[in-house]
């Protein structure tokens, strides 16, 4: 328990997920008091690229934006799962709208190019996908953090100790969904 | 020996390549007599996603467009590799340019992304890169085989025999090179 009681946070997840990015920061929020829903296309057991094994929660048709205060968006192969999967993008492209904090790490930010959401913002990523991120209209930054407004991104695993603070943050500053 | 006697292929190549991506184009091109050579950013064994292993032969520092008659991109890991690789997105963009034949499948396009070469340009791709490729100006189908020019493209691995023929038949019109 901790400052971040009652904070309910959106983690969107799929296979290849990237390990660290969906482990570190669910038990640092939890530790921290928050309550982590892992959302995916639909139930069973999601295997991680480095051999994790998760089991979601609930999936995208049975939740909606209200429900949570924030909404993390770990990187590996998930994104480019989750952003050919019509309503994690639309439920995305609603979070963003919210003004509510969203963060995304490493390859995180593919699903935010496909909500169409990073026009005229500024977002750090794997280095990988930077051309990807300029051609969607945002600013690409080279930097272990980027925070803009309600977007919080961090680049690899190495920046998880940051990313994690700053997400606790933004979460600790805004009221808690209905 | 064969159509394709004295034809000179670039294959550009990097870690976490998709196996069969690689290894089945290479061996059509070769038993219809064509030269292939895998060129990486640096010598020494690559790993292929499912386990294969490949010994690039050359540099991308070592070779010119000059000296092939053809390319063609791989997919799997392998391109957001070479993508942030400044010599590989020289020569991709290079080759473009020089109007012979290039061809890409999978994540291959993420590379003439990078080398910002599709501007008005029809491609496809596997789909999970397919608002990337819209962003960079290009049309993106959802087709087995896309000719646009001497652009080649293919969307996934059961693609690759319409993939390999269009190679062919695509270098065995064009001059061999000096």
């Amino acid at each position: 328990m901790g400052h971040l009681n009652g904070k309910r946070v959106a983690m969107v997840i799929a296979n290849q997920f990237e390990d660290s990015e969906v482990i570190d920061p669910k038990q640092y929020l939890e530790e921290h008091g928050a309550q982590v829903t892992l959302i995916a296309p639909e139930l069973g057991t999601l295997h991680g690229k480095k051999g994790a094994e998760m089991e979601p929660d609930t999936t995208f048709e049975k939740v909606s934006v209200k429900d949570f205060d924030a909404l993390v968006i770990p990187g590996g192969g998930a994104p480019e799962n989750l952003r050919i999967f019509e309503p994690a993008v639309e439920f995305t492209r609603e979070f963003v709208a919210s003004g509510k904090p969203v963060a995304s790490i490493c390859h995180g930010p593919q699903l935010l190019i496909s909500a169409n959401v990073l026009q005229g913002r500024t977002v750090t990523a794997v280095n990988k996908i930077r051309d990807d991120i300029k051609n969607a209209g945002a600013t690409y930054v080279d930097q272990e953090l980027a925070v803009d407004g309600n977007l919080i991104s961090s680049r690899v695993p190495k920046d998880i100790p940051v990313f994690n603070e700053a997400i606790g943050k933004s979460l600790a500053t805004v009221p808690v969904a209905d």
